[in-house]
C-alpha cells in the first residue's frame, strides 16, 4: 500500500468532481486494501506498507498481480467541478454521498452523476459517508426477505453498525429479527436499542434460546456476516428444530430454510451437517446482485428512504476518524482491521 | 424389522388392490428400513432384525418410537381388485406401475388410482416397477437445470441407476453433462453408454479434469447424490475456474452457481471453503416438492414420457431379486444396503 499523488481527472460531460470529506472503511474495503493478507504480518518499507500474502490469499489475488487498485468503495463530499449536461452541472457546490467503488480513500474522485446521492445543504460528510453500502444492505435484506416469502430475519455479527442499522429498519418496518452476538455486552447494546429477540451464541443456552427465539419469531431466513465454521448449519437446524410437528417426516420439514452469507469476518470453511432435511438452501447474498434483482426503480426508491433517514435509521457510529496516512501507520492498520467488525474507522482525508 | 400379516385393506371408491409383483430398493426406503443405523450392527431376533442406533440416527428419528411404518415407495404389479369409481374400474385386471410412499414390500397394496401408471399389458412388473423415483428424478433435474436458467448439468455417483438414466436423458435432450464417477470402471461403464464427459474423482488430475469438462459443457448447476465432505466445494470451485476471465474480480464471478444435493452417500458434513465469490447457493433438492413446483399438468407429460421409454431410457439393471424375507437375513441386508448406491435389488414379495 502507498499514497499517492496523481492528477484528479477531469468530469466528462455526466461526471462531477467531489472533494472528499469522509469515507467508512468496510469489511468490502479491507478486502482492496488488504488482499486478505494478514495485517499482523504488515511492515513499513519506505513510503509503502507491504505484507507478504499466505498460499490461499496469493492464489485468490493472482490476477491482481501488477494492477494498483484504488482503495475507497463509498463517502461523501463536495462537488468542486462538474461536467457540462445538466445532471452534472445541477449538482455543483452540493454535498452527496458517493458509491465510487473505488477512489474514496483520497483528496478528490471523479464520478458519474449516478453514483452521486444529493444530500441537505450543510450535511456533515461524515454524517452522509456511509449512506450506501450499509443502508442498501439493510433494506436488501428485508426486501430478499419478502421477495422470497419469508416473514421474519435471523442476522448474525448483529451488534454491527449494519446490525444495528437493520435492528432499526425492522422496528419500523415489524418485520421480527432474531439477532445473534457473540458477547453479552452487545446483546446488551442491542437490547438497549429495543431489539426483542437477541441471543448470545457464547452462552451455553445459545441452541435453546436459538429455537425459542426462531420459534417466536417465525423466521426462515437468516444473513450471516460470518461465513466459516457451523454458525450456519446451527441456525438451519435451530429453524428445522422449531418447525418440527412431533410427526416423523422422513425428509424433514417441507418449510424452506434460507441462509445467505453475505460476509466471510471468519475465513474457515462453511460445514454444514445436514441435519435439516432437504428443504434448505445456503448461498452467497452480495448487495450489487440484489440491486440487479429488484431493478432501477426500486433501487431509487430505496436510496431516497436512505436520504431522508440518514441520521436516523441509517446513522452510523464509527469508532475514530483518521487521516489517509493512517493505513501507512502499520499499528493503525492492524487496530482497523480488527475494528471492522464493530463500529468502523472513518477515512478523512484532509484531517 | 419384521414381516407380518396384516389384512388387505379393502378399496375406498378411487382405490384399487395392487398384487405387487416387483419393488426396487431405493436410498429412499432404505432410511425407512434402517433409521440411519448401521446394517453392520444388526442382529437377527427370532422373527425381526433388530439394529441399535447411533446417537445421531436415534435423535433423528426421536418421533418415529412406536410408530411401525411399512416400507417400498414404488413398484409394480396387477390390479386384483378395484372401488366403484370408472377411474377405479378401468384399471381392473391392468398392470400398473405403482407410487404408493411405503407398503409395496408386501404381497398386496390398496392405494389411490393417482398413484398407478397403466403399463402396456403383459408387461413385467420386474420392467416397471422403477417408473416413478429414477425417472422422475432425472427428468426432474433437467427441468430444474432449465427453470433455473443453466445449460448444462454435473452429477455425482453418476454410474448409479439415476446416474445411467440421467445420462440417457441427456444424450437425448442434448443437454451436456458431466459425469462424476468415483472409480475408473465407472467411468468406463459411462464411456460405454455414450457419456462424453466422464470425470473420475480418484484420479490425481480430477480438478483439472473437471474444470475442463465445466469449461467444454458451460455447466453451472450440479446434482450431488454425496452430501458428505468437499465434493460440492470442489464443484463450485471448479465452475468459478471455468468462469475466470483472467480478470480480477473483488466477489468473483458474477454468473450463479448452483449445486443441490439430492442424496447423501457420506453422512459426514458438508464442508464448503467458500473459494468461488458470493454468486454461488448450495441447498436440498427433493422430488416431491419438484413436482409441487412444476404442477400436476407437467408432472403428468413426465410421467407419460416415462411409461413411453420405460425399457429404453428409463430402462433400470438390477444386481439381483430378493424376496421379501431378505431383509430378515442380516447377511443379505448388508449386502443390499452396501448396493444401493449402483445397481439395486429388486424385491420380488412372492419370489
Amino acid at each position: 500500500m502507498t499514497i499517492e499523488a496523481i492528477d484528479v481527472r477531469p468530469p466528462g460531460p455526466d461526471e462531477v468532481v467531489v472533494a472528499v470529506g469522509a469515507a467508512p472503511i468496510n469489511p468490502s474495503d479491507l478486502r482492496i486494501l488488504l488482499a486478505g493478507a494478514d495485517p499482523e504480518r504488515a511492515v513499513r518499507d519506505g513510503d509503502s506498507v507491504r505484507i507478504a500474502l499466505g498460499r490461499g490469499a496469493a492464489a485468490a489475488a493472482a490476477t491482481r498481480v501488477g494492477r494498483p487498485m484504488t482503495a475507497g468503495n463509498e463517502g461523501a463530499g463536495v462537488v468542486v467541478a462538474t461536467g457540462d449536461s445538466e445532471a452534472a452541472r445541477a449538482l455543483a457546490g452540493r454535498t452527496v454521498a458517493v458509491f465510487a467503488g473505488g477512489g474514496m480513500y483520497g483528496t478528490h474522485v471523479t464520478v458519474h452523476v449516478a453514483a452521486c446521492l444529493p444530500l441537505p445543504d450543510g450535511t456533515d460528510p461524515r454524517v452522509g459517508a456511509s449512506a450506501f453500502v450499509n443502508p442498501l444492505t439493510a433494506l436488501g435484506m428485508v426486501d430478499t426477505m419478502r421477495l422470497e416469502g419469508h416473514t421474519a430475519i435471523v442476522h448474525t455479527a448483529a451488534a454491527s453498525n449494519l446490525g444495528q442499522m437493520l435492528n432499526r429498519l425492522c422496528i419500523a418496518e415489524g418485520v421480527p429479527l432474531v439477532a445473534i452476538v457473540r458477547r453479552p455486552e452487545h446483546a446488551a447494546l442491542l437490547r438497549g436499542q429495543g431489539a426483542a429477540h437477541v441471543v448470545d451464541s457464547s452462552s451455553p443456552a445459545f441452541a435453546d434460546d436459538l429455537i425459542a427465539a426462531i420459534r417466536a419469531t417465525g423466521a426462515t431466513i437468516g444473513f450471516d456476516a460470518i461465513g466459516g465454521g457451523t454458525l450456519v448449519s446451527t441456525i438451519l437446524s435451530c429453524m428445522e428444530a422449531a418447525l418440527a410437528t412431533g410427526e416423523f417426516t422422513t425428509y424433514g420439514s417441507s418449510t424452506h430454510k434460507q441462509v445467505y452469507i453475505y460476509g466471510g469476518l471468519d475465513r474457515s470453511p462453511t460445514v454444514l451437517d445436514r441435519s435439516y432435511g432437504l428443504a434448505w438452501s445456503v448461498g452467497g447474498w452480495l448487495l450489487t446482485p440484489f440491486l440487479g434483482r429488484v431493478g432501477p426503480a426500486r433501487a431509487a426508491e430505496l436510496q431516497a428512504r436512505v436520504a431522508a433517514e440518514l441520521t436516523t435509521t441509517f446513522a452510523s457510529d464509527y469508532g475514530d476518524v483518521i487521516g489517509l496516512d493512517a493505513v501507512l501507520d502499520v499499528e493503525q492498520l492492524r487496530r482497523i482491521a480488527r475494528m471492522s467488525t464493530g463500529a468502523k474507522s472513518l477515512v478523512a482525508p484532509t484531517s
